[in-house]
């Protein structure tokens, strides 16, 4: 079949909105319909040119929502009509990282996934000349049809909105999952958050999900202020405003250290910071965000041997097809809140468009809707 | 009362075995008489002058086991007669620390045991001359009597041998303490030891006490394969004769990484190692060693993203007067060992050839017996 697609031929250039042909699904995989898809750092990262692992030409986008419309041999998950969210991470519930408690990072597919690939190792898209496109981290939501692997979407409730829950494929499920999944931080935490952006907020509102006493939002822009306070912050602490070192200030703040610091800036000095706030004996510091190539956090073993850990997550520490459906359920029982962050509406020819209001730090996320 | 000590007058010089003056016991004090003391690298680190907190003139020692001679006012928890273990950890139950059972960092009297004093900001000990001397790490076992606060005396059982037990103060526990504190190691796990002296060997009977199924050790010196075999060693990596880089050699050999890594040597490279080498998605690394002053740990913070988390331990996270007497409790049913471990049993006057032997490699542990 034909779908148009936004395709990013090569590195460093704006994607190009075109028609390219999808074969449909094989043996363990479903064609979607996407109906709405975000617009995340991480596919920047890549189309910028960035990302020392990016594959061109490849489909971005990876934080969808949408409707099954074909099912290949022996899916029996889901069936065509059936609303799914795709999921870069996996859960085949069979690997040896499903089976141990202590991670989400399903392996069932990685390396095909790693090289743009389904899990036959060929590619279901190519242009209307022949010339293959790669996958984009198992999802390509910036093609208006995509193909998955059965065991990466996310069966939802069919009343969700797509054109909100889609932002549940990452960024809502990477903040709140930091939060209950790798911090497991409890009621009556203290937490400092670096970062306000997507993400960050994300993490506010986990916080304020599970009851913590103070959240404490870090971030050098004043204007995110009003927002994250929207989202649970009890404190706003810019570092262009501190005099002296960060570190003890926080400490002031938090009565001792943090019981829970997470970075959501991908920047390692940050990173250190955030440890380095945590409370002395147990507080734990989740790094979620991307560092850039070849950067290295630091710190003294001193921080550590006295009881500080460092940890980190990647999609918020949830497994995809378990986890996600209850978050939509908590976005549709108005146990979070999605749509003040969702700033921006685009449709696909104007998908360009949303990653200068990215580089502007005007949005705080930009849906395009199909 | 008068007592004999070995006083450490002066950084790096040789301890002084002398007679020197101890008041007697305070309000909330005990005087004990110390019946044998381990010598211990922390010893060392502050007789030479590299511990950039060392204080003198110091008793040092904090490694021992004697009995009550005398109570200070209000003392309840044990008696003249009792056998006890010094703790250089206290363990009040009252303070924010023992109340959260996340850490067993005592804070009580942290300020003044910091600067070698008594919790009412004085020493106990002074020279003939009447000179002060101050206490070390809160307990000063290189005298024969010493004086400690109630909070930091574990109680145990009279009919354990001083001279092995006094090892259970610091090294023994730090050792097991880590496996089953801080790291909480499960039955069946895969862990790598680096670093096989006093503590590496007490780690290495930690894991064996668990049921790890893999218990890997590191050590660039062959000659402590026999002994670390002893203690539950299944593997024996050298890394000079490992060819290529130590990280990958080691994730092959415990089929994908360790679930559970402990540095014993304090050397910073050798952390970062043992982060690298643990599973990818749950693998946890503990640094136990304490590393030269100002240095520092590095990796790549994707190392913490894909799953793995970097902790630290002291006094093997154990909380003293509740968990001293228990591992006293395994030493006597055989559940671990002690007595291979203490190499040379030494009287107080031969202190300095005990610090030579640890310098010479020649010693696990030397024990001074009064």
């Amino acid at each position: 079949m034909r779908t148009r697609a936004a395709v990013a031929f090569e590195a460093g250039k704006p994607l190009e909105v075109t028609e390219v042909e999808l074969a449909g699904p094989k043996a363990g995989e479903v064609l979607v319909e996407i109906k709405a898809t975000g617009l995340c750092h991480t596919d920047e990262f890549t189309r910028s040119g960035a990302d020392p692992e990016g594959l061109f030409p490849a489909i971005l986008g990876h934080e969808g929502a949408g409707v099954v419309v074909e099912v290949g041999e022996g899916v029996k998950s889901v069936k065509p009509g059936d609303h799914v969210i795709p999921l870069y991470t996996p859960e085949c519930r069979e690997c040896e990282y499903c089976l141990n408690p202590k991670t989400n990072l399903c392996q069932a597919i990685r390396s095909t996934q790693g090289q743009g690939l389904m899990p036959d190792g060929t590619s279901r898209f190519k242009t209307l000349d022949g010339d293959p496109i790669l996958h984009y981290m198992g999802c390509s939501t910036f093609s208006n049809y995509t193909v998955l692997p059965e065991i990466a979407v996310a069966k939802i409730r069919p009343d969700a909105p797509f054109d909100k829950v889609c932002y549940i494929g990452c960024g809502v499920t990477t903040g709140i999952g930091a939060v209950i999944n790798t911090a497991k931080a409890e009621p009556g935490c203290r937490a400092v958050v670096f970062g306000l952006g997507g993400i960050g907020l994300n993490v506010l509102q986990g916080l304020r999900l599970i009851g913590a006493d103070q959240i404490v939002g870090v971030d050098l822009n004043p204007a995110k202020r009003e927002m994250a306070e929207r989202f649970g912050m009890t404190d706003f602490v810019n570092p262009a405003e501190v005099e002296g070192d960060l570190v003890p200030y926080l400490v002031n703040l938090t009565k001792g250290g943090a019981d829970y610091t997470f970075d959501c800036t991908g920047n390692v000095n940050v990173m250190r910071t955030a440890l380095e706030c945590c409370h002395k004996g147990w507080g734990e510091s989740i790094i979620i965000g991307v560092a850039p190539s070849g950067a290295e956090i630091s710190t003294r073993p001193f921080q550590l041997v006295t009881g500080r850990v460092w940890r980190g997550t990647a999609f918020g520490g949830a497994r995809g097809r378990t986890d996600v459906p209850k978050i939509v359920d908590w976005y549709m029982n108005g146990k979070i809140e999605i749509d003040p962050m969702i700033t921006h509406t685009l449709t696909l020819d104007e998908i360009n468009h949303g990653f200068d209001l990215m580089h502007e730090g005007k949005s705080i996320r930009s849906v395009v809707v199909y």
